[in-house]
């Protein structure tokens, strides 16, 4: 049982869980509960992930003094578990530290063992960048540290750690056994292959094994994805934790590094990791409008079916986040709207096992136009607005009558261009796609209609009517219209957007990749305009390498279009 | 004309100016009108505010080096101008440097002197907490520089560098002759004695002269409210600038570091230095208002009146913005409203000169709950919402029609318990009072009421009616509603907000304060539920040491209430 003894193996167990930003209490129990389980497996060492006392990212919170201390109070009780047993605890936590007389903030890995803290680590490598704002709230620490535990010594990194390679050059100069990295590491669009390949840079070039945990969950736009892994000496992948889902997992590193992976234990997901980019995207999507419902403490969605496939989508996400019986649906149409609009949503709403009700909006909408036009002539663009913000309106009421949380259903091509009327389809707590380019919306519709969500337990293909991802897409607020009318085919427009919105292109780069001048300015224009839009719009779920929200920072006073 | 003769003494233009974020060729007009002025007049240096040449803050437009590099050809042109003349120019600038092959971003000041940039120091100090986020797009400078100009040592601070008192100590150990300190510092509840004990802490310390370049002008929430200065060696303020306003003055700095303030020059404004804080804040605001419509290319506001005080107290605003011209106003009724609402909105407008249009709401709102009663029954806080969201309605319906801009009406008490309905009179694109409490709005009103507001050419007085500001405040949503039904009284309200948000104090430290728990709980709990409606209000003026927008960052998905 002493801490002391030099081993020839360590047992070490990964716990890739689902922490909850500011819920110290249920994120302790949670590591108790897991760090018992460890114990009882005879484990030496149980790790968690970043932050894992407080969730990530807590932002503000975490310049109150007293948030800080209460996560301190918690880690003394975990710490009085360990009392007394074998197994101990690695765990990322925010401390504080004293330095020249006063007191700074650390981003800290601190090993519990036999009720003291034995080590406490912390992040050399703060990330600002992005949807990181670490420098706001941390001082880093400065040296990338190691230590001795049970004959082993090794070097724990603190996430972005990891990604400075500044860090590697200086672990070539330090005598160590592994690297331990715990991360709080959102997902995005090849986010897996990059954490793979920089811990293959490390591996390969210090030739020790390295072990990664993650967090897994939503917390408001980042998802967390997990796919925690294990690389030997070799760089060799030899334990690949599934992504999108709480899991476990056991190693065993002996004296001469060699890594053997414990399959003596019950571990349902194990085989689930998602490989393929438009499943993780779809998952993504899944798991950050199921995250945001649940921590917040609601039963149930509310969503604006209009016939077209943005609505039908999300519906379909929401069934697979939360069951039928999670989900409300509603059709709000006017003159305006087709017949097939209302039976395509129908058909998709009977697939999801769902009933559909409709408000029928075309004399609230009529009333308030003849009010309004006793003084003033509205224009035709101001009476599409109308439309739009009464459906808005109704659906917030039912909203607040019932407590179900509105999801809203712009897609990244409308964020973009301000294809979307604030204080109308705007309206709603979350938005599952807000960052897919409506062609991406089809190929997800398409892929969900042939394969199932793994994450999900509604266990049915061909949700969304062909009709649906068929027809020619339209806001249907006036006779005939198209989105055509308005915007360049999104097979053109969507390509643009993603070389002015993630590559940061200037005008002229894209022109210079192939598209029209006059077509490209055009779209920067409508980006431009519409930041006001962006501003107030709902949080969405982040899957690209630049989202909106936290990612995009732009004033709205600027002269400066592109 | 020779830059290398050394001079008995230098004579120093300073200007404060209003810039506008994005606008470079603008800005770089402005600088070279200014610089033509100053060279006319003899001088040696004209001084600019940080980041002159493209506003501040620029958020992720600084992310993107065509616009970077936009404003280094833009400084080349301002460069042509001074080949030949005697003055030279010390402006603010972004800066892309080499270091270890690396291009990395500088915020910096470049002197440019007969047509050659002669020297470029960076800022050292980069602050990264409250509104700022410059770790994000900057490097830091290692040290603070000095450099020869005309036989005077100068050392140049850029904006934090002046508040990193470790740059104090470091200059102790500097042979130089005087300091010049180029800002963007925006203002706040008392931020003017704040730079001046600063400045004072420097000046005496080193018993060197300073020079304090401020911008001027509204940016988003941001409001710089110029207030530049001199301090002589002895510490004395021997040239105080006004606030709010752009203006000009000349110094003359002798060979034994004396300093005259040169009056042979026509400078209008340079007597309205602003001391009292409330007054300030009303400067504030109205700055704030006017330049987000005019720098933003619009002509027209739009309020709508409910014959409460935050609305008339914003119309006040608008009215000493943008002339009584620039403002439009509306009242909504419903049958909740009592007819000395009409009556009181009524009078203030004709006080503002402005007539006030009428749209009846309640047919629209009976017409819609009829409607959606036949599927769901509406609470009653959902039937109240219902008509606050009417109301955003019809008013976003005329701006959309009129390309007048809503104006949101908010305070800061209101937004902080989330006292106002989301898509409905949160509606709106900017919001004056939205750092004010509700016991400031009073304040202000009377204030107004008996001084003129000296950044505005509307001279009259009274223009708030009694009533308005006697009356018991009510949301009148339904039948003798009044804000104490759902809210403490605003006296302890305020004081309580006060703590938690701008002291950032626990609950139990609020209690020990002397306020009743139940009470402080509740409050506490209030701003803890509204967070998300927070998320998507509109951007408002910051007056306060902590404003709501970019200064207060919380997740959403939290289970720490306080």
């Amino acid at each position: 049982m002493s801490s002391n003894q030099h081993k020839k193996s360590l047992k070490i167990h990964l716990a890739q869980l689902n922490f909850t930003v500011g819920d110290i209490d249920g994120n302790a129990h949670k590591i108790i509960d897991e760090y018992l389980k460890a114990n009882a497996n005879n484990c030496d060492l149980v790790i968690f992930s970043e932050m894992a006392i407080c969730g990530y990212p807590c932002e503000d919170l975490w310049l109150k003094e007293y948030f800080i201390k209460k996560c301190q109070e918690k880690i003394i009780d975990i710490l009085s578990i360990t009392k007394g047993h074998k197994c101990a605890i690695l765990l990322g936590a925010p401390f504080f530290e004293f330095e020249r007389k006063k007191s700074v903030l650390r981003n800290s890995a601190m090993l519990l063992e036999d009720g003291e803290i034995k080590q406490i680590i912390s992040k050399k490598s703060l990330p600002n960048y992005g949807v990181f704002d670490e420098n706001r709230y941390f001082k880093p620490s400065s040296h990338i540290t190691n230590f001795e535990f049970r004959g082993f010594d090794i070097v724990v990194l603190v996430c972005e750690d990891l990604w400075d390679e500044r860090n590697l050059m200086l672990l070539r100069e330090q005598a160590f056994d592994f690297i331990v990295s715990i991360n709080a590491s959102p997902f995005n669009s090849g986010k897996c292959q990059q954490r793979l390949d920089l811990a293959t840079k490390y591996s390969q070039d210090l030739e020790k094994p390295l072990i990664y945990v993650n967090q897994v969950g939503g917390q408001d736009s980042l998802i967390f994805d997990g796919a925690s892994f294990v690389m030997n000496k070799q760089a060799q992948v030899v334990l690949q934790m599934p992504n999108f889902v709480e899991d476990y997992a056991q190693i065993e590193v002996s004296k001469d590094l060699k890594i053997d992976v414990l399959k003596n234990f019950d571990c349902q997901n194990q085989n689930i990791f998602i490989e393929q980019s438009l499943e993780q995207f779809y998952c993504a999507s899944v798991l950050g409008l199921r995250d945001y419902v649940k921590k917040n403490n609601f039963k149930k969605v509310l969503i604006g079916m209009s016939g077209g496939i943005d609505s039908a989508l999300v519906a379909t996400i929401a069934v697979d986040a939360l069951g039928s019986e999670g989900v409300a649906l509603y059709a709000l149409p006017t003159k305006f709207n087709s017949t097939t609009s209302l039976v395509d949503a129908k058909a998709c709403a009977e697939n999801l096992n769902i009933e559909l009700k409709t408000i029928e909006i075309e004399e609230v909408f009529q009333t308030t136009l003849a009010q309004i036009n006793k003084s003033e002539n509205l224009s035709q663009l101001a009476q599409e607005n109308l439309q739009s913000r009464i459906r808005g309106n109704v659906l917030m009421a039912i909203s607040n009558s019932t407590n179900w949380l509105l999801i809203s259903t712009g897609n990244k091509s409308e964020m973009a261009c301000g294809y979307a009327t604030l204080y109308g389809d705007m309206n709603g707590a979350f938005n599952p796609i807000k960052d897919f380019y409506k062609t991406q919306i089809y190929e997800l519709a398409k892929f969900r209609n042939q394969n199932l969500c793994k994450i999900s337990s509604f266990n049915h293909l061909n949700l969304i009517p062909q009709n649906i991802i068929f027809k020619e897409p339209s806001a249907e607020l006036r006779y005939n219209q198209k989105d055509s009318d308005s915007l360049p085919e999104y097979e053109i427009l969507d390509k643009i957007l993603f070389l002015l919105i993630e590559k940061q292109n200037s005008i002229d780069e894209v022109v210079n990749a192939g598209f029209d001048f006059g077509l490209v300015n055009r779209v920067a224009k409508l980006i431009y305009q519409s930041e006001y839009k962006r501003k107030q719009s709902v949080l969405g779920v982040k899957v690209s390498v630049l989202a909106f929200d936290k990612e995009r920072r732009y004033p709205l006073t600027n002269k400066f279009m592109l």
